[in-house]
């Protein structure tokens, strides 16, 4: 198969380890040309997962984003939310067409609070038959190491999840299919509204026992959204859905729960922003969420205690009062 | 109220500390009498949770059972389950007559496979109107730091689980209750397997992205074992299952972990228990349920995978490879 890659960050290069573990012609795309070149040169992404070898017979850089479109037959998304318009920008659709579209994104369009496949389906005009998500619980670096990981792929269209899936198994990547695209979308981007949670009640002085209590109320959070947003019948317990939200809550390393924590050790939203160089993603995903719930009216808790804070400048400490008078 | 507390380890000093924040009079029975003397006399527990003040004129430890016993209103039980049968060998039934008993025990009496709630039924003839059990996710450590905790009171008297549950809440614990006492008991034991599951995994090299979707299929066993055992409408999502799953499966400090871990490199059962210089309480309870199993026939990858490592000298990589299989 051909396979195009689109993103030069971990998850991309992690992505373009997996499909060339099968006897995929990979084109990999990224924005940064002396990543390219030092790939080309020596096999490795030079700052992300930089000990995994790119095996140059499978797999080609490309900074052209036309060139490295043409002849696929898939194309794997795998920048972040944020970046995606402005890849695809200035394209005709007509390059689109006959291309199955999977996105690895975990986020939300924050300029219109779409889904990334809904975008592609709204604004590149690719239809539902060909539009598939990755979702579950997947440390790229664990990737690199070869870890046993487990991906499940969704999609409207259940054969082209299959048949994705199936693309995607390797020695140490176990794959699965579901028909639930918009719920694990969401649930993807809402975990990191709970690890940014974790974090600020974490710098607040709570331990594991509240941890365990806020994690458990949080799968339920997500399950009430998702069945009222995109009712259907899903195992909100799987790997695709409790999985991810475990492997962000509970990691040491997220951006998100290390960004939680200063705001609840008292730094400001703008301090703790420039103090970590970079914007987590659960700071742009409380917004369009809590936006989206304007509409909706599901009760959530948590996404309310985050918000407050980023963005309602509210007491921490009447904010966690509250918050642990509404979990159970 | 006079409250009987049994037993002198980390879990007993937590719930002596919680109960004596209301105005109750606590008896508490311990097996040492060193530290029965040193609590006369210093106020603190010498070995557990040893920085916790236990008020005079709220706490008297007892060595003398019959005494501890007499005039309580409630009798909380938190000793290890292999242990209660001997607390209350001869005595006569009629000393349980009128009093009102709270396990705090998760495990189940080795010797018959029964709930402690089974056995206090069973064998004291305790009515089931005064059973109840207390589940959620605490460790005691952080009960003596006053950290935000949850517990659940149930029992198949919803009255009693409701009055118990105003009894133990506090500043800093909450407390809730529900109507599924055989469920919150099982899925206690269940933990401590998975526990070691995560732990044997762990020690043979697999990563947070597996440990992500042992935990969620985990908490599927846990809750297709406890529907067909006792089946009843549940939210196994709440923090008396998952919460407590949580608490134990990512804590850095389970024994039962820990226990497994060993297992996973390659120690011998016999070896990790000398090294471990006790008996991980999932060693035994990997048993139990195992046994229990053989009745109803529940699918359980992950019972299966500790049973046969623990009993049956299965190879390791071979059940590690037949467990990756089973789980999605």
């Amino acid at each position: 198969m051909n396979v195009t890659i689109i993103g030069g960050g971990s998850w991309a290069t992690a992505l373009v380890k997996i499909l060339s573990e099968k006897n995929n012609k990979i084109k990999w795309w990224l924005r940064d040309e002396q990543a390219i070149e030092h790939i080309k040169k020596h096999h490795h992404n030079p700052q992300y997962l930089s000990s995994v070898f790119l095996h140059p017979s499978k797999i080609k850089p490309y900074h052209n984003i036309k060139e490295a479109l043409k002849n696929s037959d898939w194309v794997i998304l795998a920048v972040p939310a944020a970046f995606i318009e402005n890849v695809f920008k200035d394209l005709p659709l007509s390059i689109f067409e006959n291309k199955k579209f999977v996105s690895g994104i975990k986020g939300l369009i924050p300029s219109s609070n779409q889904l990334v496949t809904e975008w592609l389906s709204n604004t590149l005009n690719i239809s539902k038959n060909n539009i598939a998500a990755i979702a579950g619980p997947c440390h790229a670096e664990e990737i690199a190491l070869e870890k046993q990981s487990y991906l499940t792929i969704a999609s409207e269209t259940i054969a082209l999840a299959e048949e994705f899936a199936s693309l995607l198994a390797c020695r140490f990547v176990k794959t699965s299919f579901i028909a639930d695209l918009q719920g694990v979308e969401y649930a993807a981007v809402m975990k990191n509204i709970v690890a940014l949670a974790s974090g600020i009640t974490h710098g607040l002085g709570a331990g594991d026992n509240f941890q365990a209590v806020l994690v458990s109320n949080a799968i339920l959070e997500i399950e009430r959204f998702v069945d009222k947003i995109a009712p259907q019948k899903r195992c909100i317990n799987s790997s695709a859905y409790l999985g991810d939200l475990l492997v962000t809550a509970y990691s040491q390393f997220s951006r998100n729960r290390s960004f939680g924590n200063m705001l609840g050790r008292g730094y400001s939203v703008k301090a703790a922003q420039i103090e970590m160089k970079m914007v987590a993603e659960g700071y742009s995903a409380t917004k369009c969420i809590y936006e989206i719930n304007r509409n909706f009216n599901v009760e959530m808790p948590i996404l309310d205690f985050t918000y407050g804070i980023l963005y309602q400048n509210a007491s921490l400490l009447k904010s966690f009062e509250n918050l642990k008078s509404r979990l159970v």
